[in-house]
């Protein structure tokens, strides 16, 4: 095991979260690791136009974005690995890290693996994103002003961005497959009362059209069994959003929908791990939220060495094979 | 009362908290104001380097970087107000802002007042703030790697920090002014151990000397009623952080500290009423958090017009007259 390359911290993920997270442990004198099994920068780098990010008034795509934080990160001496990972174990406080190409150690460990909206699987959502097709209205919205709109959905995301999107656009079609909203009764009275929303209960969308952007929606009534077109310059998709975790260590504590539970410090249930970014069970999912979860990991995560790191023989830790602490 | 000015949110602070939730508004359709009763930017504009803003990778100073935030809400018609608040009063739902030039209605209100360093109040602090006097190890300890710097202090943080410093720096001084810490056990062992880390009991620090950058502080021992000095490039002040609260809604729940209490939409205990950035009871004071936080308070403040906005008599509400929902 004398080869086993051993980190401070190990980051899963090069989203906002793992970026920013690199950039605060390496910068903190963490020797520190990011791996990447896709492509650098996570979900937000297939976002065409980024305009939320405080400081970059300047709109940017998702992907020049994180061109910043990756420079970022590589200036303070961050190792890149673009390698899967299959595993993670622990061995006392230490953690051990499988990947695709090798084995790694590291003291903590901060899961910033992502999440990713469900997808409605109809022909034109994939060919549309970024041009009429949304999972965010908070992200997108506002590129809708005056503009038709569809939402598809009936729980409370949905029916709130409805509402939310009429702060912009000029007609709202709320497109829902039951007969029913699952959304709180408050919100759906809102709702019901919007001159600019207009529901269409019993409708599934079979396809979204379009030339370069958007022009309609392919839909169809299950009572009616009747297909309509339905013209909109946009369609957000709030069909659930989905975290990416598979390689989340089994010991770590999800909640229902499996993202993970962490404290204030972003600290898990298990000693030294961490997560930060979309994986995160909380409410809002946005590059600067992400950014700012992966700093508080880091940090806490250097402070939980300190606090565990023994003075005498740290070569212990770095083995993994220190017992736990009392 | 009728030439009130209405807004859907008022922002009190144009520091990173305050810019980010005026970014967050203003794009997302609200009638958005920020009070700014000194300089746009907060806190942080003093500060000469900022190279841990993610995205930011050419150091710029936080004057810098706050002129970009303050460019990004303008992009977005924010209402900026360079007036004093002098106080806050509830109408049912409704906020009243009195500031030293009038009175403003809000349905809802962001407090991003920040917070301040408590100082030393010796010679040479103020004159050698940013060249060699900081507040922040996280922000600061790697401009100091392999020189010697004093930490006062002797509580957590001071110790936490102490060792963190031992990351980058050849020596760290520990200034107490007691004969014993008051950090935790494990974490004043940690510092006992370290070679790097000298105590210096029983003293405090008088003046902080130096030409254009410190050059040595001056301290004195109080049981020995001795005056030396101790080299070092840098000092690390830990006399605790002051919340800048006076203008806080007294039925607003703060901490122990006087820090405001919020929940994770940064929703105080009053309806309506939210906290971002350093004014909050958290842990991790950097301007990525405090953005992050400005941006959850934005969009919790818009969920909560939905949520509280009657559709039949909108006016009621932006006239403060609007009774509190059952």
């Amino acid at each position: 095991m004398n080869d086993v390359i051993k980190y401070d911290i190990a980051i899963i993920g090069s989203g906002p979260a793992g970026l920013s997270a690199a950039i605060y442990a390496a910068r903190g004198g963490l020797k520190t690791v990011v791996f990447e099994k896709g492509i650098m920068g996570g979900q937000i780098t297939v976002t065409q136009e980024v305009e939320n990010y405080p400081g970059f008034h300047k709109t940017l795509s998702g992907f020049e974005l994180m061109d910043e934080m990756k420079k970022h990160a590589d200036k303070f001496n961050t190792d890149y690995r673009e390698e899967e990972v299959k595993g993670i174990g622990l061995q006392g406080l230490c953690k051990v890290i499988e990947t695709n190409k090798g084995m790694y150690h590291a003291k903590t460990l901060i899961f910033a693996t992502g999440a990713h909206p469900r997808k409605l699987n109809v022909p034109g959502e994939d060919k549309f994103y970024g041009k009429g097709v949304s999972y965010c209205a908070t992200c997108d919205g506002v590129f809708y002003r005056d503009k038709a709109v569809a939402v598809v959905g009936g729980g409370d995301s949905a029916v709130e961005e409805a509402i939310f999107l009429t702060r912009f656009v000029k007609k709202v079609y709320l497109i829902h497959r039951r007969d029913k909203l699952r959304a709180v009764q408050i919100i759906q009275e809102r709702a019901f009362n919007n001159p600019k929303i207009e529901i269409i209960w019993d409708s599934e969308v079979q396809e979204v059209n379009g030339d370069d952007f958007v022009t309609s929606i392919t839909i169809y009534n299950k009572k009616l069994e009747k297909r309509s077109k339905v013209p909109v310059d946009g369609i957000f998709i709030y069909a659930g959003i989905l975290p990416n975790n598979e390689i989340i260590e089994s010991r770590i504590e999800l909640d229902e929908a499996g993202f993970v539970k962490v404290n204030e410090d972003m600290h898990t249930n298990v000693p030294g791990i961490y997560a930060a970014g979309d994986i995160v069970s909380k409410k809002l999912r946005q590059v600067i939220t992400a950014a700012a979860d992966g700093a508080i990991a880091a940090w806490s995560a250097e402070k939980w060495i300190t606090y565990h790191e023994d003075d005498d023989d740290t070569t212990e830790f770095a083995t993994c094979e220190i017992p736990q602490k009392k």
